[in-house]
């Protein structure tokens, strides 16, 4: 089983790229909340599709409806939330002649192999992108209430096609001079640049990468648990979710194992009565604990694998070698998109942790 | 909870570095196999200190002793089995000054946070790298069971301190040439340079980090499951489980961010009738279920945190400033040992997904 | 977290009883296969109310909607099955008065401890009765499955008003013997009596309890786990799940209490070349393990505790005590709709348990 | 898998009759408790054999060994705590013959099904009521958390081959006037018919069955969840995992079904400020979520299965019906030994809901 998120803030998601809906069951969230349904249709635009010439023409009306979770007043009442979002737009023949010759670099083959071709082919099925929207509707509910704690969670654009954003002081991130309008980036040069590869990308009929940055603040120290269900286990467990990642990492991550220790380590100190790290190296868990420096996570992205140019496949059928030429129309780079799409996953698994100390 | 592990091979581990015994109890290994006691011996000596001047001076000798879940045939008989192996050698004085004063780097802080001092100090208490002996038993019980399956699981130092080892065909890993002397490696100039850099760090009275890279052949098509619970998810759950890991790559990885599609997109292709990737830049999972390739994960560790020279941190007691300089005996580099604890990881994960799909 | 039953047979149920819709969502089901909707909704009719003198005149058309978890061809393709229910038909002016003084019988009282007054009042929330409607379209699906593996499990009426149906020859259970017409008992008799004491309870404004008892053949002996996790284990928690069940027991259960082990226990013998019990006192199960024997459990139902005559009990704002009085359309015995609601919960379990043992 | 029991104290058995040791994990625990080796030794001589002329003559010295989870001044540390005990005084001779020919009313049939032949089968395996021992250590240390929050576990015999103890108060149930010595029972003459009757079996190479009935006070109202994670669900989860229990009811139980509405529903009042319900009849929780009321809980226990008599079985080799005699010593009773079993399986449970609560 697989598409149920957290221990304590339960969100099970269900729904396939083309089924009538998709959406999400959400237990555990606390009684007496009224969701902030405008909040949430923000967050849950910035990753729908159409609004910008850097995604897929295809538009998305992701307006949620609540079927189930809350009382007469509004507010949640204690038992399981479902909301639901209406697939429409919906072009299934694009997909027919996938059954039989699978995308290079997505599920189909796999898919077909382990339901035994009973997959549903259409838009990619339960492995598309467009499962992100539910998860993106349980993480802005989750935001909201973060947002009571005092716990903010925030994304960037750090890289695409190689192109880097302005570095952060992990320690103290500039969550705010993160821009809202076009990538989500500190640096807007920079942001020009990545806009400028994707659009190449596209023109070539390509697709390019990317890495998103996600920093949380204000969480309190002492929260995870040690071993497997630590800080970095659970959002690596929700972050490799995201269709596309390929890489997790806290902190420093990968660039941590070419240091010293000397280099690495984050002193102590005390700074207004709290025990806290000169440094944010460690990227806000230690042991899988958090230390109460913001959470530092980087999600890597593989280019789209959908791209126009024609590639080289199979027929499963004939059990032979193939060409493919994939139609339909796709984001030329996930990354802007993901940014909430992380943001959600990281709130989502940051709540779960703090219902559990029952600090929310 | 947190020391649990698996679905279908379930490893539940238990112990600090100092208790009278370290151990883990196992759930769901298949009725009827005999422990080769001659192989997870060896197996668990790859990890243990004490047999190289690369790592600490302390020995241990790890010998696991079977309590329960074998019957007079000495064959597994359906209940849960638990071993445990007896701490010994311990030098708990080493480390009361600690009580006060976090190890920066390490989880002395967070864990008096969270269990509001009543954590166990001694040898880092629960967040010691020796509770990854038991995780190797189970491994190693693990990897016996794969075999069976035809299924090799095998890593190797990609990297420490910035050098590294050759490069390694994806979609053919080159497993009998790595090294079982000295480092794990393809190269043994790499590993003898690699040798020198931990020997100059200790010297130094520093640490340093690496990259270990697993690999994993022989595995079916279509196992995992989509979006929570796929092979990536649940690798990464494991092996962020392993003291000191920071990132958590497959395939490609961070590298794939700055790929096109068109480069990184594994073409299909028919092999002897089977259907394969012409290269393996995905690492073995598309959509989270294998693909039939072998899997390919990367996984970060931070220089080891206690290094000898002086620290930064405070006194958390008197709520101040303090310097700190760690005693004891410390690994200058815990890549070399983490590397069957890796493998450990993987082939626990791996062999809990072939039983969950009935195929072990 | 509670709303889920089973582990490879996942039932998350969602809804309130007046809330816009109530549902489930199903995940394990095999790939490929088409829900028989005419079998589902003829299975949800028998748990409908209106149908009958002996319930409440409240109508309901559970016409069940499938959101997703089909492919193009009308399959299950390996997704989660979202399957709703359109409230219709509610009063929720009739339990405004509750929000205040709690029913007697009811979880209004301890709803508004745990949720802190947050709890949804109307039609009892998520505690109605009618959240049993999505567990009969998961249960109906289930038996589906299960008629494919020549399991069939049955229910009856054993007891209503202290009124007993005809006894039953466990080993060898008459299930085709059950009528499908009116109350569905062995004894044509005994059933007009039960009828008669209902609706002689209803018309003094009172209600009566019952017992149900079930029966599953055809399972393969086998299946279950030890300790815990074992066939009544899981029965019995799914079957507690079910309002107003106050005791559950296997085989001869309590009055197998009074019994000599020479008496109890079942002889094995072999017939047709198959290990079979002789009697069936131990009701299908020995150590939590199937034996191959009819599964046979039943269900105490306390009379329904919505009734119209006056009853006690407190203001809880003003903390004092106060009289009540139940408005609104209510079963006088649940017992008749509950047999269909234990033959789903029973048949949710025991696919559960052959889908992990792989037999399904 | 099945060897687990709770959510948040979380209970790992593992063992069988004639390993090398049996033993418990357990997880969950608050940090900081020094556990009370007196009481938890003085529980668990409650339930070990040898003490009587009504429980069978093998003696058991049940002294568990903590391996983990305390810290250096003894206190439970946040890890999860080991703790075993050594079985000795194994005669496994007594079993071979039954490798083939499984005892009546005993898994070893079912065991030998599911395991392939590979089960345990010295001492009944697994399945051996050997195994209740780890679970009282458990229960005990729950004890012990559990009254520091006030809270009270007691049981007692309430039936023994049809000889009924006297009626309690369900509301107010006589804890305190349950006899320590002999049968605890609330009247001595029924303690006395009940050990004659069961001395009489003995004598007869015959087994006698009974019914525990178990109260727990001091529980706050809103404790447990709705559905499938109630009070009861989870309350008759842990006891069937109890060898021999057959049913499992609450409140007035499997009586409710014969009353009506206006007989058993309990008024809610006011009193001291605090409201209750006048009588107990619900046993302690509506809707799953405790009322405050004292939890009323019954276990029906089979006849032991192991009786001197001759039987009818069959020889699972050659495939044909053969008799047998089962050797060994056994309880001609189980239930007197059941007492604390059943303490420790309600008080793990209900200190599991507390401490989900954070109220422990």
């Amino acid at each position: 089983m697989s598409n149920l998120l957290g221990n304590s803030y339960r969100v099970t998601i269900f729904g396939q790229s083309h089924s009538p809906m998709i959406g999400a069951v959400i237990e555990g969230i606390p009684a007496g909340i009224v969701p902030d349904m405008g909040f949430i249709g923000a967050f849950m635009a910035r990753r729908a599709p159409g609004g910008s010439p850097l995604s897929t023409p295809r538009s998305e009306t992701d307006a949620p409806r609540i079927l189930s979770g809350l009382n007469d007043r509004g507010e949640t009442c204690g038992a399981p939330l479902c909301a639901v979002i209406e697939n429409g737009n919906a072009r299934s023949r694009d997909y027919d002649s996938l059954r039989d010759v699978p995308r290079p670099g997505h599920a189909d083959f796999t898919a077909a192999v382990k339901f035994a071709g009973h997959n549903d082919i259409r838009g990619g099925g339960q492995f598309s992108g467009r499962l992100t929207a539910p998860l993106c509707f349980a993480g802005a509910l989750a935001m909201q209430l973060l947002s009571e704690k005092g716990v903010r969670v925030r994304a960037r654009v750090k890289r695409i096609a190689g192109i880097e954003d302005a570095p952060a002081d992990l320690a103290d991130p500039p969550i705010d001079a993160i821009s809202e309008h076009g990538l989500p980036t500190l640096d807007g040069e920079a942001a020009r640049r990545m806009a400028g590869a994707i659009l190449d990308a596209r023109e070539k009929g390509d697709s390019v990468g990317g890495v998103v940055e996600c920093f949380a603040t204000g969480l309190p120290a002492g929260l995870g648990e040690p071993m497997f269900d630590g800080v970095e286990n659970r959002l690596a467990r929700a972050l490799f979710g995201i269709p596309a990642v390929r890489g997790v990492e806290f902190g420093l991550g990968f660039a941590a194992a070419d240091m010293h220790g000397s280099d690495h380590n984050d002193p102590f100190r005390v700074r207004q009565g709290r025990i806290v790290t000169e440094t944010n190296r460690h990227g806000g868990a230690l042991g899988g604990i958090t230390t109460g420096m913001p959470i530092v996570v980087r999600a890597a992205f593989k280019p789209t694998p959908s791209i126009a140019l024609p590639q080289r496949s199979v027929s499963m059928g004939r059990s032979e070698d193939a060409e493919l030429t994939v139609g339909g129309r796709h984001d030329p780079c996930v990354v802007p998109r993901a940014v909430p799409v992380v943001e959600a996953a990281v709130a989502c698994t940051l709540l779960d942790m703090l219902l559990e100390a029952k600090e929310a």
